[in-house]
């Protein structure tokens, strides 16, 4: 068994059977192996942002990592944004990344450049497979370092001989170490906290499936404190009979004025909420001065333990009647706006929809429309590195096909990984993705301002605009192979809203605003 | 003035007067300030390594290098590709990446990532501006040090808060050092290799200008000697009225071939001839073993003066009869082949035309076809990262608006950077992209050949197919606002050709192989 052959196996063996990909030379015997053995799907994207992307959205809702599969130390830098984006949201993904034969590296040759060196600053692992024997074994550490925590990632380095040399062993990957909840010190700190008034519950990452948020509710409503998303989450459960969640703004004059009468903050799997940004006179950091904060559990924990265990210490019960009531608003009519859009999908939206958030500017309302609709999943920008929107829905109905994905998608974002559109066509997949194209970066506009420049000239509204000549999605779409629509109003947009989720597949429609 | 101001004006001052931009937040100051001060021109890139691929193809053309701009680590990852195609070229750039305020990094905010480290590996020089003060001196150290030698890669990391501060000042960059001749014991060497018999003088970098290789055909010419290019060149002078240069092939087989009789190689600006990448059973080194290598001039050097020193060494003298004349070949007609949209392209080449070739397969007859026709530049993919040619057509388009650009563009590595068509339409640039679309990584196909694997199955097919479905580059090109058509055989490619020639201005022609 040669290397390649090893490491397929070793994948499959450890339960990580979606392999995205974007291939290059010295991952030949990789591609070949994928014949040989069954077991490991191989999704082929035609940008490495669209395979890393993707993986995201797999192991955000698939609960386990996939692979990933890039060529050389600069197809890796086409993947690290949305590696990054994906080790912000915790997800465990394993980067697999062909490099030269070892005994080649000695030459300058044109494509040589430092992986080693461009890989380590985005990975939480990173391995070598220095020969075949070494291929599976390492694998397998790839596999469980992944999975350390709520998710890491990993980077394994494939030179090209260790991939063609025989000597492969097929890795046994170690079961992922249970979590514990929180210990008892921390959630007696919490309670501590919770008794002092004016307490928030900051939910992140695996806290924010239904069932804990409404333990955290529970707990919440006990002492009169409240509970709030941490925003840019990777995965909230939410809609029709799940109680509800707002998210903490993720802008500094609008979170600042959210927290001003908070005493403490409980950070459950969420960050110390901060700017994005720094801008002049403004802080970086949201909680006003001498909030407490309890960091009561991380990605270590297991959250929905430490809630209950919370909930138990403090006699909080789940309470369904906190759980919201379907309630769908009417189709919303004549000209666009962001608040419009966000009740007609509303009004339409499927069950147990997937919904991918890139919509930046343009989607500000949805999340809070969307509260009462059908129950769905919310997938956000975790990591804020624009261009994941089309690869997180790829890797998202890959993972989950029995749903639909709704993609809301900021035009200027969504150009950074177009490619991913021939990936929701050549997997038939099905997506709807909806484009608010207003032909600008609406949100560096806003930025302008927030950094004190309130009339910007010529050059600087050419350098955040894209309108000359205006981006034609329907084009673009069709380029790839997805069939689109152009909606100039409520009416068509309804339409064509409607159209796309009566049936399976990609679609997109385009929002001129 | 602010931090920004001062870059920007120490940038014009510096001769730094083109700028390609992909800003975000944290650059909200330096957009600003291109409002303030005249002298830098902005182009706007709508994903990072199109900007950095147009630094490239402008800086081979204007002799000069350009600014880069991008936003935090996650934008540089995204230029990486290209930053690493334009060090293999040894083109002189100069990155701005915008950062976090240098108070807000402590946090961990979702945007924070290790720029220092992900920079480092793929620039020569690096520096970071801590403060206002600091951003004009430093941006000054960036021009001088992308200027050294042939040329270099400099990245200077500019903070938000350097850029807002107030005191700043203008850098003033040293002058260009000038470079020296090989010394008088390398050329020694030279004439002794030559002397002995079977040479060959491989030519790189500014060796590759029509006078350089002129010379240099003078001094073969006295030893019975060869000339050759290192073959994946930043640019060669060449057609009609110059003296041919052939290049060393770069597939193994080939290149081992053309040299097996060859008893020394001097490299003046060319490196050791290397494989691509290892194959199993294949060298690693082209030249054979016991080939004298003699390295007589680096982009340390002036190129052209140590060929001038050595032709007058051994009394070698400029042959104006070795000049080609101009020979265009008739318009090849019927189906598709490599070799006839060759010949089509010889025929109908303008004067003075700057051939960009990420043609990969498909374009292998191209730079022999070409040889007497119309004078003209070839631009070649330096480094091997796929995703230059859109972006380096535009670049080379800014730097010579009154030369027509002819983009030779495979399919595959076309879509990795396939945004820049929209900086085609929106600069209005006097490109002609051809794309030879055959739905397939077809160089991969060979490369499995190449590592044993003749009868590849479904799985392997597929990952190296985008047939399914195909791509329809006439209506890509159309979204992002570039006027095309389909070509389906060779009159209706000669027809489209032609058209394209006849005006200025964008227009792609899709080659349906």
């Amino acid at each position: 068994m040669n290397g390649a052959e090893s490491l397929v196996r070793t994948l499959a063996a450890g339960g990580v059977d979606v392999c995205f990909a974007n291939p290059g030379t010295s991952e030949m015997h990789f591609v070949a192996a994928l014949d040989r053995v069954p077991g490991v799907r191989c999704v082929l994207s035609l940008f490495e942002g669209g395979a890393t992307g993707a993986a995201d959205g797999y192991a955000r809702m698939a609960g386990k990592p996939a692979a990933t599969l890039t060529h050389l130390g600069t197809g890796l830098t086409n993947s690290l944004a949305n590696v990054h984006n994906a080790r912000k949201a915790q997800t465990p993904m394993v980067n697999i990344v062909g490099d030269h034969a070892t005994y080649h590296l000695r030459y300058e040759s044109p494509l040589k450049s430092d992986l080693d060196a461009l890989a380590k600053p985005m990975s939480d692992w990173f391995g070598r497979a220095e020969a075949a024997q070494e291929v599976g074994p390492k694998a397998a550490e790839a596999i469980a370092a992944a999975q350390r925590d709520a998710g890491k990632i990993a980077t394994l380095v494939l030179p090209a001989d260790a991939s063609w040399g025989e000597g492969g062993t097929v890795g046994t990957t170690l079961a992922r170490t249970v979590r514990a909840a929180a210990d008892a010190k921390a959630i007696a700190q919490a309670i501590d906290a919770l008794k002092g008034g004016n307490a928030l519950l900051l939910l992140g990452g695996e806290a924010l499936r239904a069932q804990p948020i409404e333990i955290a509710a529970a707990i919440a409503a006990k002492f009169g404190a409240e509970i709030a998303a941490q925003s840019r989450d990777p995965r909230i459960e939410r809609g029709a009979g799940r109680v509800p969640i707002k998210r903490l703004p993720n802008m500094t004059d609008a979170a600042v004025t959210a927290l001003r009468e908070t005493r403490s903050v409980i950070l459950i799997g969420a960050k110390l909420p901060v700017a994005n940004f720094a801008h002049p006179g403004k802080p970086s950091l949201f909680a006003p001065e001498g909030c407490r904060i309890v960091e009561l559990a991380t990605g270590q924990h297991d959250l929905a333990a430490t809630l209950d265990a919370l909930a138990e210490e403090v006699g909080a019960k789940a309470d369904p009647a906190a759980r919201l009531a379907l309630k769908r608003p009417g189709l919303a009519e004549g000209e666009f706006s962001p608040e419009k859009l966000a009740q007609s999908l509303a009004a339409l939206l499927p069950e147990n929809a997937i919904i991918c958030d890139e919509a930046v500017t343009s989607g500000r309302p949805m999340y809070g429309a969307l509260a009462a609709s059908a129950p769905h999943d919310y997938l956000a920008l975790t990591g804020g590195a624009i261009g994941i929107g089309l690869p997180l829905a790829a890797g998202a109905a890959i993972a989950c096909p029995d749903r639909k994905v709704v993609l809301l998608q900021a035009d200027g974002s969504g150009l950074y990984t177009v490619q991913s559109l021939w990936t929701h066509a050549n997997e038939q997949l099905d997506i709807v993705t909806i484009v608010f194209a207003n032909n600008r970066y609406a949100i560096l506009r806003n930025e302008l301002k927030n950094v004190g420049i309130t009339n910007p000239g010529d050059n600087a509204i050419r350098m955040l605009s894209f309108d000359k000549p205006r981006m034609d999605w329907v084009s673009l779409a069709r380029g790839f192979g997805v069939p689109a629509e152009r909606a100039t109003s409520m009416e068509s947009f309804n339409k064509a809203l409607e159209a796309a989720f009566s049936q399976k597949g990609p679609a997109l429609i385009e929002v001129a605003l």
